[in-house]
């Protein structure tokens, strides 16, 4: 019986991450979790090993969540990282048709999946299908990404915590070029978006800190204009602290990584690899080796970083994010025993002085496979952000450290 | 008039910072002028800017520090990287001079600099200099850095702190890392010592955790043992996490960094720059890649980051390196007080169960530009440390955050 008396779906839940992981992405899997307990049309709740990658498996590689203890649930929200395991499967047809097949063998009647637009579409397709085979089982998707790439939605779950890992790490490398000056590069995560590149300038207190110069995807990039940039700011304070997303294109929209770098390895889908590799950093220190001058003439001492995985998964999340993420994976089981089809969960700022965010159900295909991009209106010229992005974006990250100066 | 009538030398004092910065290079800054409050034989205490480069300037760049507000010291303590600038001046006889100059006309009969080897050896050569020309000034070097590599003392003040950073960021890494399994390459600072490159295991806590292979440049490096090693963690549990120090070297004393990337930067001593450059973890990443491989006979996911200058200035300092680092500070302004013509400090760690370190005064010539390396008892075999290693090191970093598994 896959009604029960009251006309409520009856069966069992699933829950998978997939993606990169976040630093809060296990408290969307808590939130889901905790929102299904006392929904009777729940009998067991599965957690997915690798998301769809461990569900199509055959036995499928599911673990019983349901029954954990608050205290484990609370420790587990704690922890950075997929808990789960994730997964970088983009299912096709024929994938959706396996995921499909496992989910009725299991009798999964609440599919959730954590994600970003990718995970979202996967949620469409499979809903879809579902519908169209006549098994009736409820897709939701729960919004989880660093990039902040997720339409419909004021931020994501998971941008927050990145974006203070990323201000942070700004504030603190600025005080260490400040102390031995030069020219220091820093490549912040983000393929097509630049919130989290931005969100390099949530630390800047005085005049005069870094960074000096933000290099956004949404802003062609060019050599030339770059090494005027670099020598200017050089020339004003004898020193230039920058913020170059990995993303960065050049006017015909190619990554600018690609043009400097032979042989970048290529992932299924023919993007260029970004993250996990130091070569754009090395290969724009290298220009301005080369390119700018210190008074004397000499190339100035440049030095690159690339921030890397930490920024999706230190330990010191957002507490504005966990609070977030996890009311995001209740709503979405709130979603369900309310009786909707299928969703994804969308974060709407209101009006007001002070910081608040509510929950919204939006259609999957609203949002699926769709990218959001910074607006306008938080773009400053060629190489920086507006006060309206640190108005938007300084409340999600939380108080950040203060520093003193002699 | 140079002595009081009590036969203390009077004039005033200055502090500098050298070298790489710390997160708690500060806490030294601000142990030195507290320790110096209530003694007479000191009028005023300057901070140098940016180190000696600053004091030779002319005018001197020298700023007041002695007057500063308990408050505003105890911010600035708190300040990550060298409030007063630093410099990477490794002056020899004829810059001491300048130096020496530059001390008599500002009448400061009380010198101390705080720093790593080289920092000791300056301090060394204005000593011996100032009495062989009979002016008489008191030099005293506060250890500092983050390599660990000074000899006579148990841990250098910088150490834990940036130990705490790279167990953290191992830990929250290796989260990532079985999420997303494949083989990750994270370097570690360390040109000679491989301490901080070792300190990526005291966030271990289960059988699987990385890091699983450890590479210092106390143990000699070779490609071919390296892909064996892969392999075989790779084999075993499905991915593999590994640390590697920037300074890892042939077994003929050359930096695998020279080996495997051509064009790397020089500095003035002729070594190679290993810092602010992602090219070792990329080039080792392509080792991998080309040679590791899966069941199927693919090349793994591989990925590598070099976790960078954030090792040596994120702000969540270790308490005891905070501690530490002050109280350091504080001795060498009490040798002054108590008359002592020269030294450093160096941290002797009690015996007992609890952790506890006291202060010892040492010469100069004991500790300038000697450097410290792992000791035998701290490696196990070719790419490993030992529990002395992480009982010697765990009650030098504090907590360190708990995650769960499902």
């Amino acid at each position: 019986m896959a009604k029960s008396s009251k006309g409520v779906l009856m069966g069992n839940a699933a829950i998978g991450q997939s993606g990169g992981p976040t630093a809060v992405i296990n408290q969307s899997l808590v939130g889901v979790i905790e929102g299904l307990r006392g929904f009777a049309g729940v009998r067991k709740v599965y957690g997915m090993r690798h998301g769809v990658s461990g569900l199509i498996k055959s036995p499928p590689a599911l673990v019983e969540v349901g029954r954990l203890s608050p205290a484990k649930l609370n420790a587990i929200a704690r922890t950075p990282s997929s808990a789960l395991g994730s997964s970088r499967d983009k299912p096709d047809a024929a994938y959706c048709g396996k995921i499909l097949e496992s989910c009725r063998a299991a009798e999964i009647r609440y599919f959730f999946y954590i994600g970003g637009n990718d995970s979202s579409d996967t949620c469409r397709i499979v809903s879809e299908l579902a519908a169209s085979t006549g098994y009736d089982m409820r897709c939701f998707h729960v919004p989880k990404t660093v990039d902040n790439d997720l339409v419909q939605s004021d931020h994501c779950p998971g941008f927050p915590s990145a974006a203070r890992y990323v201000a942070t790490a700004f504030m603190a490398d600025n005080l260490d070029n400040a102390s031995l000056p030069g020219v220091k590069i820093n490549v912040v995560m983000g393929r097509h978006a630049g919130f989290l590149t931005a969100a390099s300038v949530l630390g800047r207190r005085n005049r005069d800190d870094g960074p000096h110069l933000i290099y956004l995807p949404e802003v062609p990039f060019d050599n030339e204009g770059f090494v005027r940039d670099v020598q200017a700011v050089y020339d004003r304070l004898g020193r230039c602290q920058i913020a170059v997303s990995e993303g960065i294109q050049t006017s015909d929209g190619r990554p600018v990584a690609e043009t400097l770098i032979d042989g970048l390895e290529r992932d299924a889908h023919g993007n260029v690899q970004l993250s996990g590799v130091g070569g754009l950093g090395d290969a724009l220190a290298n220009v301005v080796k080369s390119r700018v001058k210190r008074s004397d003439g000499k190339p100035p001492r440049v030095r690159a970083d690339t921030l890397g995985y930490l920024q999706r998964c230190w330990p010191d999340f957002s507490p504005v994010d966990a609070r977030e993420a996890r009311a995001a994976g209740k709503f979405a089981a709130k979603l369900a025993a309310s009786g909707a089809a299928s969703g994804s969960v969308a974060l709407v700022r209101a009006r007001g002085k002070a910081y608040k965010a509510v929950f919204e159900r939006v259609e999957l295909k609203e949002i699926a496979a769709k990218t959001r991009h910074m607006p306008a209106e938080f773009i400053d010229g060629r190489h920086g952000v507006t006060p309206a992005f640190v108005q938007y974006a300084a409340p999600l990250v939380g108080k950040l450290p203060e520093f003193a100066r002699i």
